[in-house]
């Protein structure tokens, strides 16, 4: 069935924070975000896709019960993407997680994280190294920004995301025991940590100011990444990778 | 002296390719990079800056014989930014400069980059890890694309960039018995290489289709991030850091 006007204004109306809060949805837009989703397990409730997306993933979209179509145009008139040739899903938000500790699993955290492409980066580098949840401070970009949705390349489904003042879980996970790892221009060479190191949380700063001093308390281990030129700065997604990276190598 | 509207039109014409390869020159906008490039030695063939900015920088912008003055709203329709508080310059195109062989020097080399924001970060990581040459396909995104100078925070100051055939290239470093490193979704593990690593060449592929099948022979190390979730893919950038990181901490 063809998609309606109004469902297409609704669609609009979720590129907007203030609708998804009111509404408790977000969109999923793009094919590869969409095969994403329809592989996963993850409620759906409304697809509107394209014709030749219907005809070609027929079998992925048996699933859905309300299914429409629409042309790229509308789709892409009506959604965040400048072309969309496959389609885009309304989704309900996720229930906020039980909050992990990091003892099994390293926990990234992120602290007045501006960028939705930072973020949808960031998503990709914890769903790569098998983190399960990012913790972020509530000035952060919001996850279900349609623009974040769409960097994570379907990260999303697996890493969970849950917004939480950092100082009353840093603190937590200090008074526990385990090592806050924070990402500073003056700390430790990462080159020259020792191996065997006990998994932590990795806690990246906001891009132009980086970590807040309110939290500077809470890093038992300040780490810098060495430079060798004349580079002031690293993106803080290459930053987040390369120290990642570092501690998955070097961990216990 | 106020700009004229035909120096704001000719400003504009330099956000496109087709205009900036006729007359050789490139545009530098935004605070942060126009005053990285005022502090360098770069030839600038005129300033248009912001009342504030002049009043700010009078001393940085002593050196500009061509100097004039816009409004923010003048500069952003002009230019290739949202938004523009500061200035922009027009710049001649640098000669192309000498190919480096990697001897003394680790050499990034790019085949068919798509993204220009991924090409700034690019140029990032090299300007951070002190890597003086970048060499890039001819069919990879153009140096002076707005978006690329734009992302490199300044980079493109100290990184040379030059495009080549990389088959050429590759094969003479070959010869010349320097390693090439090739980024692969499957090669070595990062974290399981020995030390020692001679200096050579870093090949990233295209974003989505990663090294030519015809660039493969000239490989000889192929590298791979190991992954511990389920992400399919890093994004470039973050692998090209990930990996020049692995690189330098392992060389000899």
């Amino acid at each position: 069935m063809h998609v309606s006007k109004n469902q297409l204004k609704r669609v609009r109306g979720l590129t907007q924070k203030k609708n998804r809060q009111e509404e408790q949805a977000f969109l999923v837009e793009g094919e590869h975000a969409l095969l994403e989703l329809l592989a996963s397990d993850w409620p759906i409730e409304l697809c509107v896709v394209t014709d030749l997306f219907a005809q070609q993933h027929a079998q992925a979209l048996g699933k859905i019960a309300q299914l429409f179509l629409a042309s790229p145009e509308d789709l892409a008139k009506s959604g965040s993407l400048q072309s969309n040739n496959a389609g885009l899903a309304i989704v309900p938000m996720p229930q906020t997680p039980a909050r992990v500790m990091p003892s099994d699993d390293w926990v990234l955290a992120l602290d007045r994280l501006n960028d939705p492409g930072n973020f949808g980066t960031l998503l990709r580098i914890a769903d790569w190294y098998g983190i399960r949840q990012i913790i972020t401070s509530p000035d952060s970009v919001e996850l279900f920004n349609p623009k974040v949705i769409s960097a994570s390349k379907g990260a999303f489904l697996r890493v969970q995301v849950q917004s939480a003042d950092l100082s009353d879980y840093l603190a937590r996970v200090q008074a526990a025991g385990h090592p806050v790892y924070g990402a500073y221009l003056e700390g430790e060479n990462t080159h020259q940590l020792a191996g065997g190191l006990a998994k932590g949380v990795l806690l990246m700063g906001n891009e132009a100011q980086g970590i807040s001093p309110s939290l500077a308390d809470y890093v038992s281990r300040k780490l810098t990444i060495p430079a060798f030129g004349g580079a002031e700065s690293l993106n803080v997604g290459v930053a987040a990778g390369i120290l990642m990276d570092s501690l998955k190598r070097l961990e216990a």
